[in-house]
């Protein structure tokens, strides 16, 4: 492993925890190179929903790849392109009467997100944003400023301005009405808070925790949004794809964001890859006014297009996902129970799960003796105190099992030393 | 078309300028879905310096794709990201005796920009960066607060701060000295410029307008930069990777910039890439302290050592460039002394050549008539002045002719109205 | 008073609530030039703590005139600056057992906040500041920054930052602990509140609607503070020099801020003038590193001094002030009980008292009323709905009495309409 | 003196000089408590133009005090504002048929720029300023971010950010065209400067080092600014009220700046008092958009009247005061010959007079000499090296040589040495 200490950056981190060198990848397992099987309950933070070079996928960019179809397109039109978006309109925007104009921000859903503050703002002349506590939207400036994470926000090296943050949902365990103090500080014209161009959301802040929002609160801040002309933005960077289930995470609470971010799992097989999807009426941007070199990456739309047909023409892929969601939140609820002195939370929605520990201490200690098992999860949390599930949705239910499995005895091992 | 633009924001622009849908692609040349060949020096914006779908580099992409070679890996150790760093070594820093550490900042070029400005003020604990007139360094907020082009900036919705412009090389046609208004505020301790913490450069201005600095300029910024204790980021996304010649562009004026960024066409295949190359002691960031979903994508990771070995173990490419940069450079030099009248400007060194027009409209009429002929080229500049040319660095002699043939052709054609 | 109209800016605003010229004043009286006395209930906004030109203190300040003693003297040594000094010491800050010292930041109250937010981000190396919902601190960029109202911030023509408003003492009237959410975002490490320089306060918000803070909760705040290592600045412009009763407003909470800022009552004459107190350890200024034009204006430090050694030598001013200040509250508590259906609330301490009514609207016809009678009184909060009261504390129990008889009849006419 | 070591911060500077304690003042001479007389030719920093307590002013005080005029009044309608309004009106802005409206912004010349950068980014929805090297225009934030000193800058604890500094005139010792680079960075679409609300100017730069623009350098700017339609604001905080000559000191440019900064010498006789002259047509600012505590301060008004109808009825003083000038000039002009290889330049214009050593140790050495023959003068410029003559205009043209003779005498003393 010398080169990657010699080379690459300290700033590498789950190469740390994970210390062997991978090698192939299929389905749900990872294989390093000495030919050790690895289940994978990480599937790229969330980038590979449909699991590793999915078969299906890979034949279609085999295919792609073989003919000589293009690969680097900038914006250009392209057959690739075209295919992408008319599998997006027919499986997706049209099932769901969602009216959207889709721009290519760039590979990462750090572009996503910093196209629609650009915009919001734009469309608003305001400069101000609401975050929320524990956000993570991503580790460009734009994308930073509205990042609850110190450590990360300390990496940007100049004060990030422009956002304030207000509480997420149950950040006081429900003692307080949702959104009272935001409210009350947009209806104070002496709250000194600036005019939001916009509030930024997750519906379960993966990074932050997995913490997940109840339908409910989602719906209060999207009426809160009407109510004060503030534009909403749902990153649904992690938690969209299907990772809870629907294909949009915000579906189950009826609301309609203003902007959707997608990236990571939306190219299917963890290509990068993001579209901003912007209500018709914000598309005020000038021709070029917002670029960039990797907005066309065929590939991706290749293996995206043949993603939403294969996996979103019915809803077996959501009943599934769900079934093996609440697989793992009793499980959950077991451990919780049967280790009542360990004060374990268990969190999430869909294949978005988290067991919460006491301290990331003890967390840690719970990913690395599931690792020396031969399992794949990392820890979240502002303490790094949450061990967090993002299996692939694609995962059977006999691995969520074995996997399960592991985890119990790793939870035992750590909690009886 | 119909769902292009139903569907696609009007933010979209290269599209427009070349109203087709492509469809292949292979070496120099693009296909439309009709099957029409277009002869393309525009090599995705200069990410596709060794051609469409290289098939040295597509049979190791399909190899490792048939394979199951990881595809997504964060950050984690992989065969594909070692035999990548391997390569860089020995082909590229080792032969150079260059000490550097290899960042993965995220998947394109904005990414490898915002890493090195977040690094640069952390270590230096200034926040002010100095940037240059008619700069491009990518559209999220950190890289966009560090680009000219005042209608991208403008995309931005909010002041864009902490960066001073100062003049690029020959801005004032060499009447003045180098740097003279540059040193002489950071000289002056009254002068009330911020003391900065980075200098960001491009050795030749792409999206700027092809502007070439001067080795002996390039000489002198750096020396500045040392005398100041001001740390150097050259930029060479779009000019590193042999467009000028040699692997960096900056190696002919024998600098040693403290951060260096590659993007573009570091995959060699126009997969989305990139990464920040620091001097070691710059390592300070904490792990984690900057990630990202997309920096291992491992079949990128594929292309580019495949390309770094096949391309670059030898000087055959930076020969050729240069011998093929000359011809278009005589061919332009005859353009301007043809056409007196129309004030023509040859511009460029390696394969980054501009022919600078009176107007945008010139420029953009040129192109029109070079697309009508079947070749695909782009304005840069302010005012889109530049006719701009970045065939890959593989495109052959004859096609390169050829293309000068159609070039030559539709000036006239222009000029003549 | 056409000149007025013609000549003067639009912004003038007092002017327009009481269009008579004014000549002469005495004690709690102002005189219009056609000879008219108005009872001052407003005393220049608490810069007339000790009445107009108050007889003793013009002795002084005419002796010291008449003798030429120095009138302007940036920050050299002067006799009236010692004295100055002498009188502070002697008279309020040894017999409060505190120790501080004296920057003379220029000669208003948004001087005395700009230097203490300076100083207290150089000497914490952070950028960030807590104010208050309703706070006001000046209108020179840094206060404004830290300032509640929207009108005046939006004066300012950039965006204000650096600055995050936490809920003021009974915000959400008294239904949640306090400092709950302010607490809880500076123990997450992930709730994106950039951690704080200072916290500023005013321990009763004149401007914001005469909100006055209980003592528990200026204790609180002030252990916060500790708590956390960020700095308290204690803003005491206008409810300082015994608006509420003793000398500082926050003596009856037993804290100890680390900056106290001083101004329009300071120099006792109504002569501009302001000092920010800071605990030694935060002296690390360089010489000149704040300086300005009028640091030195002797015939304030004059009629500074006479006034401390006058009134503050004994306890007399302190209980008279209480003393009124309970008879004006019993009054307004009358008032709310005799107009049930008008909802008014009764608010304040000492002689900053206030009476709240449901709209801005009927607050102003209540001022108007009584400036008709020959009453003069503001509104303040950020719709203007609370009539203000801020007589000197040298007014008689007769005036007070005249004048509460006048604001009986006032809103008796305007609210049986 | 130990209360002011013991009390006063360590901030205080001009006292470190001069380490006397100042008690009388008449004319141009300040007196220390043990009765020793000093030759004052540093004036309060210009604040003192009419000398220490000017005794026709000094009438006009004691009698309005005497009969208890209003001290203190807010922005409301007084007599003593409408005599100052009239004295402005008649005998400076109808004279050169000026049409301006008055802003009183405050109390020091800080407030007076505070207004013109907020009102300018008011009206023209832009943040960016444009100010000059080696530019004061005071220590609040807004108002230090246009200014240059470096150390006066890192006072401020944040980035000083909005403001780009271009260079004065004669930076370069007129070897370059004027205004060269800030046209070029206006007119070029992609020179990355942010579009400018305004430009902040000195027509001599006082703490600067006594920077004398020439007059085409400043008529060169007015028009530039007309041409791109930025607002040009005049700070004649230090160099009006007759410093230069004339009562602006851009009269002789013949130019018409659309604000105008005075201060220090408006009221005369040193008490505090500010105003910022506005075109008609930039007066959109609602009432109470922008207010504070000290800006009727009525004493200043008279004063300020008296001094405007002594002084600027006729054009005695501006001559009086253009010939003591030359008498300086003509003296440092020798001084210069006499030391030829002390490298000693003569600066300044009218009654702004500055003679530059080598380095800030060597001015600072003959200040010294200078207090120890009685004369008081202060360094300026970047590193304090330049001496400082700004005397009473009202100087005697004996008193004139008797300062000058000790120049020489301090300057021989030192350079000999």
């Amino acid at each position: 492993m010398s080169i990657f200490e010699t080379l690459e950056s300290e700033v590498r981190s789950y190469s740390r925890g994970w210390p062997v060198v991978f090698d192939r990848a299929q389905g749900s397992w990872l294989y390093s190179e000495d030919g050790k099987g690895y289940l994978d309950f990480f599937a790229g933070a969330g980038a590979l929903n449909y699991g590793h070079n999915n078969p299906v996928l890979k034949k279609a960019l085999i295919d792609y790849i073989s003919r000589d179809g293009v690969t680097h397109a900038l914006d250009m039109y392209t057959v690739a392109k075209r295919d992408f978006l008319e599998a997006l309109s027919e499986t997706i925007l049209k099932p769901r009467s969602m009216e959207y104009k889709v721009i290519f921000p760039g590979p990462g859903g750090a572009n996503a997100v910093e196209a629609a503050l650009k915009l919001a703002r734009k469309v608003t002349g305001r400069e101000s944003v609401i975050n929320f506590t524990n956000a993570f939207h991503g580790m460009t400036l734009g994308a930073l400023s509205v990042t609850g994470n110190s450590m990360k926000r300390g990496g940007a090296g100049i004060p990030l301005v422009h956002a304030t943050p207000m509480p997420y949902d149950r950040y006081f365990d429900g003692a307080y009405p949702d959104f009272l103090y935001f409210e009350r500080l947009l209806e104070d014209s002496g709250s000194g808070l600036n005019e939001p161009a916009a509030v930024i959301v997750e519906t379960v802040q993966g990074e932050g925790g997995i913490n997940a929002a109840r339908l409910e609160w989602l719906q209060g801040l999207s009426e809160l949004c009407k109510r004060h002309g503030i534009l909403l933005i749902l990153d649904d960077v992690q938690m969209g794809c299907g990772r809870t289930g629907p294909f949009f995470s915000f579906e189950e609470a009826g609301i309609e964001p203003d902007m959707i971010c997608l990236s990571k799992s939306i190219s299917g097989y963890g290509l990068p890859m993001a579209i901003t999807l912007i209500k018709p009426e914000l598309d005020v941007w000038s021709p070029g006014e917002h670029n960039g070199t990797f907005r066309g990456i065929s590939p991706a739309f290749v293996t995206a297009a043949e993603a939403l047909r294969t996996y979103w023409s019915d809803d077996a892929l959501e009943k599934s996902t769900k079934a093996k969601g609440e697989r793992v939140g009793s499980v959950f609820k077991e451990l919780v129970e049967t280790y009542p002195s360990a004060e374990l939370v268990a969190k999430g929605r869909g294949l978005a799960r988290g067991l919460e520990f006491t301290s990331g201490e003890v967390a840690g200690k719970v990913c690395a003796a599931a690792f020396d098992r031969g399992l794949l999860m990392e820890t979240s949390g502002p303490d790094g105190e949450v061990v967090k599930l993002l299996p692939s949705l694609t995962t059977t239910e006999a691995e969520v099992d074995q996997g399960l499995e592991i985890i119990s005895e790793s939870v035992k091992a750590v909690l009886s030393h």
